[in-house]
């Protein structure tokens, strides 16, 4: 057993009291994947479930958009760890009243984010219950995946995309809003960064999270993988043009407001302190890259807004 | 893409349907596990969804067994593979007033079933939701898995330890009635054949399903499979001794009621005409094997009682 460590958080401290009464068959798990040699690589494995009305809606969303951001989720993580997706598995539960269309455009979602991102559909389970889920599992292959632990103190801190985009649409459907178009799709349509994720291992990534759980938390876990603090300067941050319009309701500056979000499904990576080839990763990969801080002594997470601390919670699923 | 036959039944048109509307990402699917290239043998997987109120209820089993049983029921496809678990991952579904501790139970059923068959866990997912889901994924490992597909005719056809217990169980309750220690054991705990199944691969299995689903539907995944018949004679059914008492509940012989349950885990192999060592099984792995029928060229699925064609459909999880 060999666990990295995980950053505070109620649910993160119900996995550690998990993890404490079942250490004996508990294999490598505290990264956003799993890794067990296989062959001349390593096969890094994740699971995900989306559970109707706790991380979507049906009147937010369509069946094709259910499937493919569950898809995009799941396969977020093995983006973190640099790797490449061999294929996944799909248990759905639907109600009793959905009809055979609703599951094959679900399926259709799903395979159009394994066309865009690669992999095959390995295995699937169909069952009925009272609310749609979809647990997704992913397998890839890395020769040396990338974990959260690596991050040292002077490396600089990037994320990939922009961020709030999820988060604007949520705030929309919450107020009673149409959300913009690019908002709904940053919610809808996740894009998961397995080809950024793949090059910014090639390029020296020492550690790398996806921030589904917002920046507060997944900035805590990275920190407290590589025993050491997470400096981060809001101001920077890449702010999904979604946000603008809707930080207002919540009466939030815009950059906190994407800090606060999750489920944009980008990166945060450390990348050594002289590294400095963003144009480099967009141009191979079309995804853009933002400093956004980096690694420093102190334990625990610190982030600035107008040059004044301020605290970012982690995101939790609460529809 | 290259999917293997499925039975006839509603549940597998479905699935046809979407295996059609996704046949360009769709893997080497229609067998217990899907199989893809890795390392010097074959990496084998598949998923399988426990949702309450429709596979169990809470007020049958404890948080512990829905762990155990969820996990022996994905474990089961890896068994009729011939192949060795690898680990797994288990995405928890729990209702917002699940105490922790209920949890802790859940993961510890988990670990009970890899303690005992091997595999560690790789990764996990909790979520809230209405009612409590486990959706365990599996993976495995098989230099030449076998498949549903390689039964020829005169094969002759064994199933593995003894059937109806779960169902015997599951009667029971439906009735009103508590079921016996044995019947209650065997739907709570089931027990994943991965070592029964190692060996019948070693010792010449031409194809191999569980009967989760019941023999019924189980049996003609096979026939379509192996493109040829499947001939069963009831009365030679290993019939558990739950079962007794229990299916003049239902105005079924025995062996019928035996034959109409699923959730047994049992598996149903097809060996070399001449193969006869069943004594040899029991004696390495403790696994009974029993005689049951044959490959016949007639396609589909042709079952005897008392000398008499019956019809013996297939198990649908319907509580």
């Amino acid at each position: 057993m060999n666990t990295t460590p995980l950053g505070p958080g109620q649910e993160f401290d119900r996995i550690r009291s998990i993890a404490t009464a079942v250490q004996d068959i508990l294999g490598p798990i505290g990264n956003d994947t799993a890794a067990v040699p296989s062959g001349d690589g390593q096969l890094v494995v994740s699971t995900d479930a989306s559970v109707e009305n706790v991380h979507f809606r049906r009147d937010w969303i369509t069946p094709e958009e259910i499937g493919w951001r569950a898809t995009a989720s799941a396969l977020s993580d093995l983006a973190a760890a640099g790797a490449t997706a061999t294929g996944i598995t799909v248990a759905v539960v639907s109600p009793p009243d959905a009809h055979d269309a609703d599951l094959v455009h679900l399926m259709q979602g799903v395979a159009g984010v394994l066309r865009a991102n690669g992999g095959l559909l390995l295995g699937g389970d169909l069952s009925a219950g009272p609310v749609w889920m979809v647990a997704v599992t992913v397998f890839g292959h890395a020769d040396r995946p990338v974990l959260r632990s690596g991050a040292a103190v002077g490396n600089r801190l990037w994320v990939t995309g922009v961020l709030g985009g999820a988060r604007a649409a949520v705030a929309s459907w919450m107020h009673g809003i149409v959300p913009s178009a690019p908002a709904r799709l940053a919610f809808a349509r996740p894009q998961p960064r397995l080809a950024a994720g793949r090059w910014l291992a090639k390029h020296g990534a020492t550690a790398m999270i996806d921030i589904s759980d917002g920046l507060g938390g997944d900035a805590a876990h990275l920190a407290a993988a590589s025993v050491a603090g997470v400096s981060l300067v809001l101001d920077a941050l890449p702010v999904h043009p979604g946000v603008i319009p809707v930080a207002p309701l919540l009466k939030q500056a815009p950059a906190l407001f994407a800090a606060l979000g999750g489920e944009d499904y980008e990166l945060l990576v450390a990348m050594p302190a002289d590294w400095n080839d963003p144009s480099g990763c967009e141009a191979e990969t079309g995804v853009r890259l933002t400093l956004v801080g980096e690694m420093v002594d102190t334990p625990g997470t610190h982030f600035t807004l107008h040059a004044e601390p301020v605290v970012v919670i982690g995101f939790s699923h609460r529809i």
